[in-house]
């Protein structure tokens, strides 16, 4: 048991044989890889957080806000749900993820699609010998969309490349989205993390209005700020080292301009920022700052008072190893927990964020302050579920049909 | 193992852990919390059986009398099919009960709200130390009512509890429908054996004519007989003590004038009426008889041949503990079983219900009583899909649209 | 362990012996019992292979060309939606199986059905004394249709026979289809089975012109070659004792004309033809071979040049007992996998199908041939789905409707 790297389980054996065939394919650099995940300039598969530039980020939100809206009234949610009314899905999730699973099935009926799910480790098929790529061709027989998450690093990436072959032969073939695979990437999480962001930096309010609004008010104590995701200090606390989402949010706010990344974690090589990520965000000139805590100054102030927005994170320590088990008792881990005193110095419009579950025993986000305006958490996961649908509505092309709708029955 | 109150199973600990800051609120009398529980008169919350009034009660039926009626016709179904397409709901099951289960998806599909369920008694985000709270929470955000059943007493009643305090703060929330929670409530059961009630003792047939009702022919024979639940002798059979849908339907039929409920079980602590019931009943002014056998004379008659209705329940035997075994052996339960010869001493109109599942082993009620007329139990369950539908449309207050279609398009 | 069959598991006692009552009906010859399942000359239930005749299936493969082609189109995907979404079904499987369980979800799926499921091996009631029986009471209460696959040989049967006794009492009924029943029956995988066939031998192609088809060019080279299933030569080979589709589907094609059946299977009592089935196939007139090994001379030529038609199938090792495993490593399985030398030696029009899962471990189909055009074992899972459409539609009597729909919509 202590050391289970040269005996990998059965199955990630024979995943990983399975992978093989397209390991040439997977090991070549990301530039070369994400053109063939869109068609006619539109994402087909989803699998990395860096297919989404800037702009698709932006469209995307602007989809997600539309049907936010659209979801208020009733006539915009018997349109919704009449879109894709002809579509079915599958939720292929070989790793458990209520939390994913559930808002992409609120996704999916959002706008109507059909979901069915296999939720086993294994289908019963492959315990009779079948390869997961024969599954995943069944699945395509049966269903117009993959939605995988899989304990299996590149699965999701070798079955888009199974898809893409299948339709350069003329068969059917439907698109993949990655929701999770294996410690790599969550390119959907990344997604609702950056949207809750463009809607907290959008720094509107139902109480705005010509006389005032809350970013003027805002503006009188922070004159410097402005709208969007650029320029902005951004903070991730906890497991950076092991935080696939930290990893694909700083992906995506590398690509706005003038960014500080801060990255506040022990100084162990398990938990803290990784040489690749900090490599790859030097390269996107982005500013980094790693601290062992919250309260750490940066140029001559604590690093929690600068900041416009902090993700919080969970110590995965089901992931933990025996050696780690031993470092981490020296660590002291209070540093990577809130509490009111530490919020209450917060600038007063920068969202808390936390790719959740939180960890009540840990206590990285205590109860207490769920109600500060500033705990964006929860809210998150509805808007997990709004930029889904966006996405959705994206692959399948319904976007401008959305966006018409909208202006005629909304605006016009 | 054969004393494990000492040591409750740790997901117990965690979920009652959980509950304390709840606990003050739990305490208080129900006269003080149902009314939390209503918004604009209207049901908001379902948590406790005595939330419905008699008037509820025949609102409901009345409801769920035009469901079925409209679920006859195509254009009907249409209608109800579209009436709440616009809703999703979890059916969160973490006890499990596939009768209860399926008949709210049913209840819901005919109203077009789309089902999504966990049903795993810890969610995987629970394993990594989130609160039951965090995962209601984030139900609430994905869906648009929580129908929930737990092995924990009082869970449904603290989630509503959370989702008032988070209307309280200007936050979303959903309704909140206890579909079992732990020994002590299971308010839908008791609707759907009172909805069996009212339609029974409507004594319609479709026979009836101006000539002459199945009612005036029943007269004949009982000219005391009146329509309606009122003044009637209801008999419960089997494992009283243990039996929560025997409580629920009892406290229901409390609310009735002139009920006499006849409690027929072996005389242990464990199966007979416990005293907190016979307290709340005597207090409603309830009539109550205690006996061992069906056959038990009353009045100078047997028991069975007075009945109006016979509530038959399975001896819970897998609650059992070791003292219970060993008391059990020396009791007589062929009394608590049916068989065709006491059946044909009933009234002839005195319905059989049962909330089954039955026990083929015991045999409470052998397969050789389903053709009689009076058996009740199999309709038992169409019935309660009815009037779990009707409960949903209270909920989602289209209860007075379904009236309206129904009188413009079946009766104008 | 090395003689289990003197201690069945208690599930399959108990469901046998509930089975007893059904047994003097069950023993009847079949064409007693095929009756029984019909309703105005229209299948009520689908139990065994032999109620499809070669008039109906015909017909239903009409059904599901003309589902297919709606499909192609949003108007025609929505008037299929429509056709039977006031209907709900509950898919009970009790023995898993991913594939037939999609295919069902979807075909429920494209015709608007509402599909409601129960997969563990026994429900929570079943642990509480219930009887299979009265929860297939209890699904009946609440859905419009039963699909059923279970261990349980007859199980199906039995419950068509106990909706039957329902409906003649005045009771609510709902329709039965068996979806795998222990070893004897798996109707609808020989009714995809014989679609695939259907369509392979109409020998159209979207390159058909009136200046020349396929069928044309194909009878340069093979002159006597007519549509249609009759008068073909069909080779059945690998696991042809257990194969339960392999007789599901030589019992549909017997109702051909002039069929000849080649059976190539290791000469072991296991796994070669069994008595049963070849007493039955000659008496409707078939020509039967049975041979080693697909390059067997038959009249002169290697029987793999002959055929029109091969159905492979994995060698069900999961059912070995001790002898068989015994006996099986003096066997040359090699003769019972496909290579491309071999396939290139097929008729150019002679398609490969197989029930799948294929094993990749014994490799009866090896990857390298899926792109052949002969391969359409893929092709297959896609045709279930057309093929259990168009059974429902048979089954809730809108098949007129479909047809309709498309002369007017598609062809007028």
């Amino acid at each position: 048991m202590a050391d289970n790297e040269g005996a990998p389980p059965p199955t990630t054996t024979q995943d990983e044989r399975d992978l093989l065939q397209y390991q040439s394919r997977i090991d070549r650099p990301l530039t070369l890889k994400v053109p063939e995940f869109s068609r006619d300039e539109r994402l087909r598969h989803v699998i990395f957080s860096r297919q989404f530039s800037v702009d698709l980020l932006e469209d995307l939100a602007g989809t997600a806000d539309k049907i936010r809206q659209l979801s208020k009234v009733r006539a915009g949610q018997d349109f919704l749900i009449g879109l894709l009314s002809h579509k079915r899905t599958m939720l292929y999730f070989t790793q458990p993820s209520t939390r994913t699973f559930l808002s992409f099935m609120a996704a999916c009926q959002i706008l109507g699609i059909t979901c069915n799910e296999v939720r086993d480790p294994s289908t019963s098929s492959e315990t009779k010998g079948e390869t997961r790529f024969d599954s995943i061709r069944m699945f395509s027989s049966y269903f117009d969309l993959i939605i995988m998450r899989s304990p299996v690093a590149r699965l999701a990436e070798a079955c888009a490349y199974l898809m893409n072959d299948l339709a350069a032969t003329g068969n059917r073939s439907v698109p993949i989205v990655n929701a999770g695979s294996g410690a790599d990437q969550h390119p959907t999480q990344a997604l609702l993390d950056i949207y809750t962001l463009q809607r907290t930096f959008q720094f509107a309010s139902p109480k705005d209005s010509p006389i005032g609004t809350r970013f003027d008010e805002i503006r009188r104590q922070f004159p410097q700020l402005t709208r969007g995701l650029a320029h902005k200090f951004y903070g991730f606390c906890g497991d950076i080292g092991r935080g696939r989402t930290v990893r694909s949010l700083a992906d995506l706010l590398a690509g706005y301009e003038g960014v500080t990344l801060a990255f506040v974690a022990p100084r162990h090589p398990t938990l803290s920022l990784g040489d690749d990520l900090r490599q790859r965000l030097l390269t996107c000139g982005v500013r980094i700052i790693e601290a062992e805590s919250l309260e750490e100054p940066i140029d001559g102030r604590p690093l929690i008072e600068q900041l416009d927005a902090l993700y919080m994170t969970r110590i995965q320590k089901e992931h933990n190893n025996p050696a780690d088990e031993a470092a981490f008792t020296a660590i002291d881990f209070s540093r990577y927990k809130l509490n009111r005193e530490l919020v209450s110095r917060m600038k007063c419009y920068a969202p808390i964020l936390h790719p959740f579950p939180r960890d009540q025993h840990f206590g990285e986000i205590p109860p207490e302050i769920d109600a500060d305006p500033r705990a964006m958490y929860f809210r998150q996961a509805r808007n997990g579920m709004w930029i889904r649908a966006a996405l959705l509505a994206h692959i399948f092309n319904v976007d401008h049909q959305i966006s018409r709708y909208f202006h005629e029955r909304f605006e016009g």
